[in-house]
């Protein structure tokens, strides 16, 4: 695919620590080209670097975002050849924008747009599901309880007052453990056209803990199986996962999409977030439970590959599939 | 009780974080009198304040302990008055000396002496164990999952670099899975005379992991209750728990051993640590769990209620009881 | 003074950081008696405890201020018999509100009221100005160079976002270093009935610093004497210096208003912040500068010396003094 | 050069927190081939990767320096082929271990041995140089008085406990102002052959700090200079330099050696340290101060720019001046 050819997309929400994420990893993509940034409303027209503070260590912003006129936050305010508008819009707002994005792409489908909205799963939910979808496959997978211990970017920005997370621990996220349990359940299930999603026969109970990290969501996590697996079998199962991205090499699959560490206290947070640049997720610990099969600990990183690179993984997934 | 009739008390392995704990909880304590400090052999003779640098924020040294004499950390070393010797050993010496400690008190009582050892339990132990009680009593306990958010204070001093957990978690805690496990299977089964302990029948799983908070365990735990019960029913089983330090109105018993919270976000590390100064348990977050029966959240003081603190309320306890 | 003769006095900014300080601290006050709770119009009329979340690690809520119900932020909206109105607004609302009470109070002060605002000084100034006060009457003061290591309290709350400051220290606090060197002048200034202040003859220059601590300002003094003094003739006029608040035994004064520690490494933010109740200002490390006279480290409790705490010890020197 | 022609280096201390970025730093280094890793005696002969934990977050150990067998901390115990040893050990050991490898440096040397011995300057004082050059070759230089806030990995590894510094500042580095005090005056100073080292005739005022921070050492400067300057002569003097490694494009030379921002909040440690790859120095908030000329920030990367990182620069001038 030519510089010249890449897919104009936008992002919507890009002031917060999702858009930003999205605007790092879209710099130089390949088959992307980001043309239009949406914001809130009272940024309309400014540019990009008037309206943004640059949030993420160990990069700036990228030249081609900081002279972008900001957009309102609605679809018909994007241009008109914007191929995909990725959403990194709070959970709050995102409802009524994405549903009404939603609408519009259909209108304009309507008269032959091929425009796709394109929103995250819950970002503790991802790994989760990317850990368990081998042994699912392989063994079969009854229930699943979980705790996480999760970053504060999570949250976005500002996000959480750091008076209330140095030296705490919050064991409590509006609305996330339901998600976390929803979302795996149907995240693990099927999808068949004209029948929609179709949950998986799973039970998952969550307990969702904020800490103080910068990124990266660690798990803790205990599960059933539905036919017995030796460790080495589990491993293996996870060691030898290949799915879609890594067999068709898109641009943001890493190498291993699933790392299994040997070490007796790893995956850790800060050590493990950035395997695969954020795109891998990184188990270890694995140990028989006295109560459920086995329980293990497992770590992704919450804004790249639970969020912003996730999505636009499933772009180019999307992409080379034909679908975009 | 006269101040003059004072029970003389030692502390073993005073110049460690749960040793300081120890002397700062027996600083003007009703029963007991500190007459001596048991630390390394190198500083054996010297004064406490020219050993140990005082760590424990919001207070001082207390005088009556900076003056005193480091003996060795040999149960004969100690002055021969000493009735209770409090270990606060780390895991790794403490079965020598507190074996040997326990053989010197055995030839003491032969010929006559009334001396005593007291150790710790686990400081994630022993919470769960608080919380898990009352619930064992009203309704049995067949299932315990437990994960655990541990405070950096669990590992002594120095114990972790800091470079290994600010803006990191760990999940993983040398030995601790296994000791959470047994101590709570140990703690909450019998004792019987000539027949010794017997464990509870109870599967408890624990996955532990350490966070970057100075104080305070917090614990994510799901239960298998025995028969069910109502949430109601589950929160006025803790409302009402008055055990034995409570009844006799021991000095370090706080008014509740159990506190349940009601706000959707507590207990929390930082707020709640401190409850009863730090000799309360608290709980909050109960509610039904799609694997077990129920989920909630728990929290107690890793060096007072799991540590220090819970150590002289034992001890007052066996002086009420004429045990010692 | 009896409890029924207590002052009423009145929180200004009832809900914030400085907010519960207040009502912290004047919990049990044997002079004041908190009547009224003053916050943003849209709590107004609710019960303080259905419109505050208590966020002070280590206390619950009074159950006195709980109950108060949420008066306007306005002069006006306060009760008639309220002598004391202390002020905990962020200064962007200040401005207006104050001069507005001062108003107010000026009204009704014809009328013969004699209520008064109480309003904070800056709460890195105030602990810099404790350290210098003495040595400024004992030996003159020209120069005075600081850079401080800011609490994150001192933003209020949400005030800094987590993410802004894990992993991080942020070399600019807006508009405070003006702050510290004005007032700094000011206050070691005179006040002329008639002339009102004027600035100490003295050079500030201030560079403020936030970093990941909760509460406690620490400061990296260095001061040029007008006449020279040994550092025993210093550290001598630091520990015998007892201000008016110490010679009247006011309620909230410290033993010490001044500790000086010998210990290479102290003050320390954490383990200094709480002596005297967070109402001692601790210094150490007294050293010549090679470029000025001297150089030295202090700390003082941000949210209690430097704010609430200060502000009630300013009131009750007032009260002592018939002045309210 | 030829990957085949690269120089044999050695890494003296290789296990610490700077050990390991010398080895993170060498890989794939176009110049240089590290050969040997040399750490204390009880690891002597073992496979470095099981004496090792890798402690850098974001990147895992080289395979290549894996495998290398660790020799003891001698310079005899080197392979003969090592040209350059790069010294990461700890001030404590380093004076004994280098003056003794300097010696056999010299003995070879005499037979004919080209090996040299590079070892750190102090990590603050080197990034304060750097921000200081430009000011003193353009303006000439009087004093200089600074304040640092330096990061926990500056003090090794395990090195600060992190019950020492959650939540907590430490005005004390033991030795490290002298350290910044003099070796500024050398760095700054000059050599000639014959005559050694001669300090700058400047004034150094230091007062050093520890932060809750990973990497980054934060300075506040405050300097006067000889003659006077407009902050755009400065600011210009600071982006107008081109020391030698920049000149001569050293491989570890960043583009710019020296930074400045504008925005009114920057440089802060965590968004600034990795600019240049750790190799920059960045600056901002230059303005006037009242005592002295000009106060400004500076930051810089204490583990590359102020250790391995200058080093590995210094070693490669040498070699491109044909010195190694």
């Amino acid at each position: 695919m030519h510089a010249q050819s890449r897919i104009p997309v936008a992002v919507l929400g890009a002031t917060g620590m999702v858009g930003q994420r999205f605007i790092e990893l879209l710099r130089d993509h390949p088959w992307f080209e980001l043309v239009a940034l949406a914001a809130s409303d009272r940024h309309e027209g400014r540019a990009y670097a008037e309206v943004a503070k640059w949030r993420l260590p160990g990069s700036e912003m990228p030249i081609s975002a900081a002279t972008l006129p900001v957009v309102a936050c609605q679809p018909e305010a994007l241009p008109a050849d914007v191929k995909i508008a990725f959403s990194a819009l709070p959970t709050e707002v995102a409802g009524e924008v994405e549903a009404h994005a939603a609408a519009i792409a259909q209108q304009r489908k309507q008269r032959g747009w091929p425009g796709s909205i394109i929103t995250n799963a819950n970002c503790s939910a991802t790994p989760l599901v990317m850990a368990l979808k081998p042994l699912q496959q392989a063994f079969g997978l009854r229930k699943v309880m979980v705790t996480t211990l999760q970053a504060i970017s999570g949250a976005g920005y500002p996000g959480l007052p750091s008076y209330d997370i140095l030296d705490n621990a919050i064991p409590y996220i509006g609305g996330e453990e339901q998600k976390v349990e929803s979302e795996t359940r149907k995240m693990l299930g099927t999808w068949e056209e004209g029948q929609g999603f179709t949950d998986a026969p799973l039970v998952v109970s969550a307990q969702c803990n904020r800490v103080a990290t910068r990124e990266g969501h660690l798990e803790c996590a205990s599960i059933e199986l539905a036919s017995d697996a030796s460790p080495e079998e589990i491993i293996a199962a996870w060691q030898n996962y290949r799915p879609e991205p890594q067999r068709l090499k898109l641009p943001s699959a890493p190498e291993q999409a699933l790392i299994y560490r040997t070490e007796p206290d790893r995956p850790q947070t800060l050590l493990d977030r950035d395997a695969g640049h954020g795109m891998s997720v990184t188990m270890g610990r694995l140990r028989r439970c006295p109560i459920l099969s086995y329980k293990f600990v497992l770590l992704g990183h919450n804004t790249i590959r639970g969020a912003a690179g996730g999505s636009i993984l499933n772009a180019e997934l999307c992409v080379s599939k034909g679908l975009i």
